[in-house]
């Protein structure tokens, strides 16, 4: 069985993102904050949380169905040299660093620490975590755009009526004058100076004096990683940069992160995926059997192509769609819905995307030697499809195997993209399955 | 107490279901495809998703209550000598066969196998495998008929959004043109030739060629079931008429199924039942209290009683109800709420269905040694009735211990059925409850 | 981090609820029996399930979000010498004796038993399992006031279209004559004089006959209580007032039961809290981080504020809230959302209330030394606030470390409560917080 997950191989292609930079999902309007139901939510559908010089917040629920709670996901961006103020977190979350670089503290009941991010990181941070992010002020002034997953299992659950997380200043400014006195007893002017501030925005200019500060939990996170101190008071993190990609081949890449790479993702019951296409590629028919995907795609153009396979008689029945997406369209697929994603008229395609499984998810691809069709009865698959044993059996001998595919004459190279991996390493060396 | 799982007996009933050929859900009308929301689903209210002259397939989809996810159950007709073809499970299943004989081929990441399907088989095949039936060539010329139910549970959910199995054409033929050549790699008029041939039905005959293509992967099994192979590659199974009835007297008898008599039960978290009703027969009133009951009568005519005994001053509460159902209709009763199922107008009443318990259930009948009337105070009993202690005393002294009881003077032999049952050995002898 | 759970200390309160016998819920206004929305539900919303001159039982549905079923709330109030008729648990449940005294008697699968009840106990009962509560005839003519709260959990869910139970009568007396007599197999005229009563009330008057009746399962009880007999015939029962409170000085006191007090309370995933306020005093801001509150005022007034600490540009997030609650009203506060409570208008203020959780619960201050305040880095802490780091560092020394405050001079004792108190030892001696 072809699978994602067993496919290790040893490119890291971090400079390949470097190209995505441009993905902005500025100027988005206020949608009316109900859940969409998907298949695909336009960039200009993402609610806005928040726009400042400093950075902006942009956010999403998608419902896998109407009797579920959505999915929340949300778009960070930091300009150079800003903060994200401190939030107290209501559900777990999973981190991915899409451009640029900075810092991570947090803070719970096992104590603070700080880790750098940068691109190509994942972790997670669990509910009751308090934490906030610092942008670097970097020579390239790149932005820090974070995607950040909420998750939404059985016992950790991101409820829409509790929401994501509370500032830590609005729970200090919201509760009045009278209850804060009596609460910290300290004089009426403390209190009134910080009652009667206006409310900082979520997201601000980070002055040198904190850059400073922040070095102080770091020095407590790099004691804590070094053994001494809490052992629970560090912050697993995973960089797809540093890994081959489980898939790659001269049209494409795909990779996939779940609790095998990244043991925290364990606990949010959520997986992370990001696949390239060159021009005039595709990713082959598969089907997720245990997860829903959700995916956002973020550089160039797209055709993603969804078969139901239902009983076409069944007019109740999920139908077969196609849809076209543009760098910052969210897009679903659920869980044993067939997809094939394209890219679109002369340009790549890149998206990444979360997937939400209780259990390890194989991917099943329908064409190669792991596919379905291979293992069922010959004259039956003929049968099924209307055709001679014979087409059958051209069919399935096809030596194609792979899972990502060029329709038309344009590998990966031709598009001046090869020289951007950063390694030379041959590819997939031992389990190659086309180049 | 009493309960119908414990009593296990000697007399295979297979016969008597021959009675039971004449039912049919043929002529159903599609309806809206919403779920209903019972207590009873008529039988021209089933879903029809297929009717060709090879076989049938309606559907039903009942929901618990409204903040829940429907149950999906199907019944799947085939005439002798056809085939349903490949579909694609997205959910757990558990079949019955009803009538007829044939076979079911499966495959999965296990591997593939066969097993023949005969009257009063129940298996259950997981998510992610792929399964066909086809039904035999029989003198007789029976129909296979059989039930399926999806399951509903934590982990293993029928979604109606995602349905209950895609079919393995559609999934090929459901991508394009260009897809399908850019992942198969094989010439344009192989692709054609798939592509654009009409929609092969579900269910079509089976050609005789067909049949000895299907004695390979029967071959295959029966080396797996030999211990050659894979062990996880065998398909358990249950005929409920190779084991005695839980309980059986001159009315009627009933059977239950539960992962105690078939261990894949486990994992789909359902159960089985089926009761034969004499005419002017009754099975007293009971309760199920892990699980709900999803009933289809499948002969006769039948009244339903279920109780709720709510707070009659609570308007919002359950109310009492009474329905009658004929063959084909379906019927739900939630757990806890008590119902007592009659024969009706000189007819017997024969009915099957699926409960679904994360837990044992233990059916509890109001009357019989371990009712719960016996083990309240005599007293308390009298003032909840309003009657006196010594109309109490008589009550619960009255030597009745059944659970399937008479009305009037039409015992089962008299009915002609009695010679039916395949053993004339005595019934129940350890533990007779009333014979 | 300071937790109400890990501060035990010995002072038993129960006088002091002596003074709570005013509150009363009578007069209730039948509403429209659709789940209430919170946050609050004013005492007149409750619905009415019965009311006679022995008792009366009232009721509370209240939905967390909108996508979960309801948490369900009785309010049960036997006059003296009074008997609630025997019914069926659909659910689990968790008594609060909330005043008076009597006696609970249950039957299940493991038998049967009677426990005493009086003020400030706790217990719980299984669902399956069948209950009767009798009052006792006191010289002081309390009423006996309990609260039940069903548990709403993966695994044991009151569902509001089965109900909370079933009584007993109408599951015989639901039952028709035909029906009845074939299963009973008694003679017509018993039938008819079990049928064609009028219906019970289900709480009647406790003859004295009764009262000698309910010693024998008494009997079976204290046999079962000494090891003669099944060891899951016991009922395990916490008093709060047995046991210091988690935390009390001069302003109020708290106490909270978890499973680690109440080892039942694990099955029903539920805990219990009861707060007393003094005159001009407050409970500090604080969140449960894995448990929703389900509060009812039982005395005096009270305002409560709830804060979400939610970015404000977010329209569709939590809007912080402000509410007053009088006797008898019902209120939720959501997990993960800060609230602080506040006696109101010269008067007390006592809440009791039930947390729902399938963790451990530790509600989180905003002040004293546990903060998460200290916790965080104090320049990130004052850019958030938008204050000087002198003025974070003022706030942070504050010496005040508690949890209950005095907003004015009105402490306990001088509103004549603190010689209520049972006990006159010192408070909290080895971990006192604030005295």
């Amino acid at each position: 069985m072809l699978t994602m997950e067993s496919r290790k191989q040893a490119l890291p292609l971090s400079w390949v993102l470097i190209f995505f930079l441009a993905i902005s999902l500025c100027g988005v309007k206020a949608s009316s904050g109900k859940p969409q139901e998907g298949p695909v939510v336009e960039k200009d559908q993402w609610r806005k949380l928040l726009v400042t010089e400093f950075g902006q917040i942009t956010a999403l629920d998608i419902k896998e169905d109407p009797e579920k709670l959505p999915y929340h996901l949300q778009f960070i961006t930091l300009e150079p040299n800003s903060l994200f103020l401190p939030v107290l977190l209501h559900a777990d979350v999973v981190f991915y660093v899409h451009t640029g670089s900075g810092k991570l503290t947090w803070v719970n009941d096992d104590g603070t620490g700080t880790i750098p991010l940068r691109k190509g990181d994942l972790c997670s941070l669990g509910e009751e975590s308090v934490f906030y992010i610092q942008s670097d002020l970097e020579a390239e002034r790149r932005k820090l755009r974070i995607y950040a997953m909420f998750t939404n299992t059985k016992d950790n659950t991101f409820n829409p009526s509790i929401g994501a997380y509370s500032r830590i200043n609005e729970l200090v400014k919201g509760f009045d004058k009278k209850i804060m006195q009596a609460a910290l007893k300290v004089p009426d002017d403390l209190i009134d100076e910080i009652i009667n501030k206006r409310n900082t925005p979520a997201i601000v200019h980070a002055v040198s004096k904190q850059r400073n500060v922040v070095q102080e939990p770091e020095a407590s996170f790099l004691k804590n990683f070094l053994g001494v101190g809490s052992n629970s008071n560090k912050l697993e993190k995973y960089n797809i940069f540093d890994h081959d990609p489980d898939f790659r081949n001269r049209y494409g890449w795909s990779v996939a992160v779940t609790k095998r790479q990244l043991k925290s993702l364990k606990r949010t019951n959520i997986g992370f995926l990001m696949v390239t296409l060159a021009r005039g590629s595709t990713m082959g028919p598969h089907w997720n059997p245990k997860a829903t995907e959700l995916a956002v795609a973020v550089e160039g153009k797209g055709v993603v192509r969804v078969v139901c396979g239902s009983n076409n008689e069944d007019e109740t029945a999920c139908q077969n769609m196609r849809f076209k997406v543009n760098a910052g369209d969210a897009f679903v697929v659920q869980r044993f819905h067939s997809m094939a994603q394209m890219s679109f008229n002369d340009e790549a395609f890149v998206f990444l995307g979360f997937s939400t499984s209780a259990k390890d998810n194989h991917p099943q691809f329908l064409s190669g030697k792991g596919s379905v069709l291979h293992k069922l009865d010959k004259h039956i698959m003929a049968t099924s499809l209307g055709v001679s044993d014979r087409t059958v059996d051209d069919l399935l001998h096809s030596p194609q195997d792979s899972i990502i595919f060029g329709r038309r004459a344009w590998p990966l190279e031709q598009l001046g993209r090869e020289e951007s991996f950063e390694s030379k390493k041959p590819l997939i060396p031992s389990q190659s399955l086309e180049l």
